[in-house]
């Protein structure tokens, strides 16, 4: 007999080995009978910290987040059956936010598949596209070349997750019985590998195969020729839009940004979730965060000679129509050449690593140009921030709490914010700090799924403070990831903005329709949220909000997880919104 | 201007008449922006019932009830995005089990797909091989050959749902703003459908298409050859496993099954979900319902000559087992010609509908045989029963709560009982009873996903009383399922048995691995459910095992929901199980 007590343990502790080898430091696992050979051997490696998740819906968005706030994946890995399905939203979400995530799916072995045999369904490419890799995994057996394969799988499983196409990889496994560590005399022979030991137990001092993946960089003909057209442009723009994992885990990429933006003296419009927003300046830049509350009010018409995009679609829908509107060239900088621009107003398409395209435009471009377009937009800015000040002494909207929210997080901090409202609040009204927020979205699909999950996810991958933003419909859809806190060790202030429904439907055409307005749209809940803080034994606090700003500050100093929900009624929130887009209008 | 505001509407219309002209009743409708001309059109419609949802995940499930109790299907609305990616365990769980099922996914218009557009996800061919049919909807234009085309997909769509293949289908649906029924002028011309009156406004009397879906049946020379083989056998046996819905939902299924019995004097193995272990008993039957019980125990091993086998695979394990080691016949029933049997000791699959199958053989079999094989179980039967009753005055196991809402459950009832324990405590403690229970369960997957959503959908599909009997995880797992109590009316007796966390892990190997047997299999989570009681204003109650059944008879004569929860400690249960099938071992 060898050391191991049968094939499956061989297997799984070859997987689980060859992943940590490749840099794997945790695993989130739903509990389930199939999946246990990849069960007992990430809770017994030493290298890799596992999370345990009862939902894993939940456990998909936890590793979701944590692979948002690293740039690196997280394995999770469940029983056969929906549990997989489960995974799928957060796959998506990976897909189309570039997240690394390494979903490890068990399966029956094929003779079971397509017999009736419980909990057996077709998991072949369950995510379809969404996914950059599949494989279905062979059947566990203790052969050298099975198992060399089984590492070479591992270390490819992990670099296709990563780098500047990072996203999510499935490896389906397919276990027989015995499942467990049950000796089974005769399946590993002591001498099973044959002498073998690179197959038996890896290169011993790293990987098994190491993958050095070039990032795509311009030829020098395409960057004079695009240093070219910025020398010649009177006015132009860099807009930083929500940046992709791999490019916010990058410590260059500010100062990238802050290098071109110097080169150039182009101004930076700076998205929430771009990196740039936030954090210490980069060089001299100007950077611009509130133009989703005043682009509509230049007189101006932002209109550039040219656009340098970056990342993905900007958040601020004013923006993105008003770059709709200019005839500019619009570059799109985008390493895996996705067509990140819904108007089509793109002229070019500059596959390359975002960092490394801005740093070698600053070099190649003669120098900053004309300042006064900067300064104008700089002007605006200001003003915008300093009515905002004005507005909000006097009101308290729901905008006020996100206001808030960004403007005293600690320094430094991770800020999550849902989707729907909370994301729009966050872009109009942060402004920018200097102070070290990383301000995250699942911004991918825009899905207000599994975001108290990511956001805990993420929360659990640094020693930051952090601090949740969502609505009441996210906060509901996802409650089943409060257990995640103390399961975890994830300490949280969330800030619940609760308007008893979804109140982002005041924003749309439907709330002049009434019926089915308030009972399809709408959809009011009434629930009575304090419930939760007794399930999850978290403390909860409903305040009104002008007396936010002290529960807020009071949470930030306590260790522990607070929810602290701020009531607002729809209607007037919505009332609120249009008087406070019509006194920017008056203002500037 | 036709009467239609836009063409958004007119498509909608359409869409959601045609399926009601063809006997669809009810929509579950999850709130969003891109899914609103479906929603203001199923919400407006007079003969259409809808029901809301906010998380897409358990509006799916309940829809799956809603077919499983009925054999009809439901339309499932939602948004475009990760919220589609929500249906994916239910839509999986309706193809494994055959349930009709409808989504109706909302999407971006071809010009935003690949854009980078918000919200914007590859929604083509989402639930892969999961679904019956699926079709990627044409944009919508006011012209009476895409008009016509529409109508006969939805009558399709219902078609493809129902009958003997019943199942999930998919039709995505893009939509291009205004999604409201905003006016577009022009947009839907007075003269749209130039005079052709069917395209605009259907057939009047009925769907705009019928489709007269036969059911397959033997032919005369193949029944023949079968009724000779059962003639030839000695002794037989009749297995009706899990039924699909459309069987169950055939009032002639269990007469047939009884007339097979009659006619062969072959017993009947009654699987809890098979629609004949409970309600009128089948003519002169031998129904067996207690064999996963003592069929360990029985020295006589069940060899028979040839077994008849009806529906999914059975239930109960010790069953399959003992099946497999019989040199047997074995004649699997199956109308869609799947091979259910993942022994593979089957040698006959006959591809007919299963009521009328049996009852073709009942009519063509010489006369019954000896009934000797019969009595000799039917005797086990009844001492099993009857030790069972006797075990239980002496304690209270787990299974003496699933024995009691079985044997107390009102008549009629719909009785849903979770996958994991509550199913298997069900077969192997459900007495037969005359009474009218129709008992189910997610047994096409077995996922313990989507329970609560699944029960109360089948609840509100009938006036019957609805008892739930569930653990502890599927209760955490769908809790956010509980909001459709009161948003959908629906009234329930919700059992809770909790053992704290995965009870079930006791019963296989790997309990004698620890850790990680406690952190990562069982992963107790120590929720007070009391607080779901508060959040969503239910009557909950905590029980000793032995006041359960006091707790039952005044849930089952109010009102209302109550959740009545019974403590149990897992590892004594355990325990307990192996002392029960030790006595079982004794006394038969």
């Amino acid at each position: 007999m060898s050391e191991y007590p049968n094939r499956n343990v061989l297997w799984a502790e070859t997987l689980v080995d060859e992943l940590a080898a490749g840099g794997l430091t945790t695993a989130c696992i739903a509990p389930g009978s199939r999946s246990t050979p990849l069960t007992v051997a990430f809770d017994a490696h030493d290298d890799v910290e596992t999370f345990s998740h009862l939902d894993e819906r939940s456990a998909a968005f936890f590793a979701l987040g944590r692979g948002r706030r690293t740039g690196e994946p997280t394995a999770l890995v469940c029983t056969s059956g929906t549990a997989a399905a489960n995974f799928h939203p957060a796959v998506i979400e990976a897909n189309q936010a570039r997240v690394p995530l390494l979903a490890l799916t068990a399966d029956r072995p094929p003779e079971l598949r397509d017999s009736g045999a419980n909990q057996t369904v077709d998991q072949e490419k369950l995510y379809g596209s969404a996914v950059r890799w599949y494989r279905d995994l062979p059947e566990p057996e203790p052969t050298p070349r099975k198992l060399r394969r089984l590492r070479t799988d591992a270390a490819r499983a992990l670099a296709e997750a990563t780098g500047s196409d990072a996203g999510p990889v499935h490896l389906n496994c397919p276990f027989r019985k015995p499942l467990e560590p049950t000796p089974v005399a005769g399946d590993v022979p002591a001498d099973w590998h044959a002498g073998d030991e690179q197959a038996a137990a890896g290169r011993g001092d790293g990987p098994y195969v190491r993958r050095q993946q070039g990032r795509p960089a311009l030829a020098d003909a395409a960057l004079a020729d695009l240093a070219s057209a910025i020398e010649a442009a009177d006015t132009g723009l860099i807009l930083a839009g929500p940046a992709d994992p791999t490019t916010l885990a990058d410590d260059d990429w500010p100062a990238a940004v802050g290098e071109l933006a110097a080169a150039t003296n182009f101004p930076v419009l700076a998205d929430p979730l771009s990196g740039v927003r936030f954090g210490e300046r980069p060089g001299d830049a100007t950077v611009l965060g509130g133009y989703d509350g005043y682009v509509h009010a230049l007189d101006l018409d932002l209109d550039p000679d040219i656009v340098l995009r970056f990342g993905a679609s900007a958040t601020s829908k004013p923006l993105r129509r008003a770059l709709a509107d200019t005839d500019a060239r619009q570059v799109l900088v985008d390493p895996m050449g996705e067509w990140r621009d819904a108007e089509f107003v793109c002229s070019d398409l500059v596959v390359a690593d975002p960092t490394g395209t801005a740093r070698s435009l600053a070099a190649a471009v003669a120098g900053p140009g004309d300042s006064r377009f900067a300064d104008r937009l700089a002007d605006a800015e200001a003003r915008y921030w300093a009515h905002v000040e004005e507005f909000l002494t006097d009101e308290t909207p729901e905008g006020a709490v996100a206001h808030r929210v960004l403007a005293e997080a600690p320094d430094p901090a991770t800020v999550f914010v849902s989707n729907s409202m909370a994301v729009r609040d966050a872009d109009r009204f942060g402004e920018p700090r200097a102070a070290d927020l990383t301000v995250l979205a699942n911004r991918g699909a825009s899905g207000i799924d599994g975001v108290l999950s990511t956001a805990f996810g993420a929360g659990s991958a640094t020693d930051e403070q952090l601090v949740l933003l969502t609505g009441d419909l996210a906060y509901y859809h996802d409650m089943n990831g409060l257990l995640a806190l103390a399961r975890c060790g994830v300490d949280a202030t969330i800030v619940c903005v609760n308007n008893d429904g979804g109140g982002i439907f005041h924003l749309l055409p439907i709330e002049a329709f009434d019926p089915p307005f308030t009972d399809q749209f709408v959809t009011p809940h009434g629930l009575d949220f304090a419930a939760t803080g007794e399930l999850y034994d978290l403390s909860f606090q409903r305040v009104p909000a002008d007396e936010f700003g002290d529960a807020y500050r009071a949470s930030l100093a306590m260790d522990g997880t607070q929810v602290i929900e701020v009531p607002f009624d729809a209607d007037a929130s919505h009332r609120a919104r249009e008087r406070f887009a019509d006194s920017v209008a008056d203002r500037l």
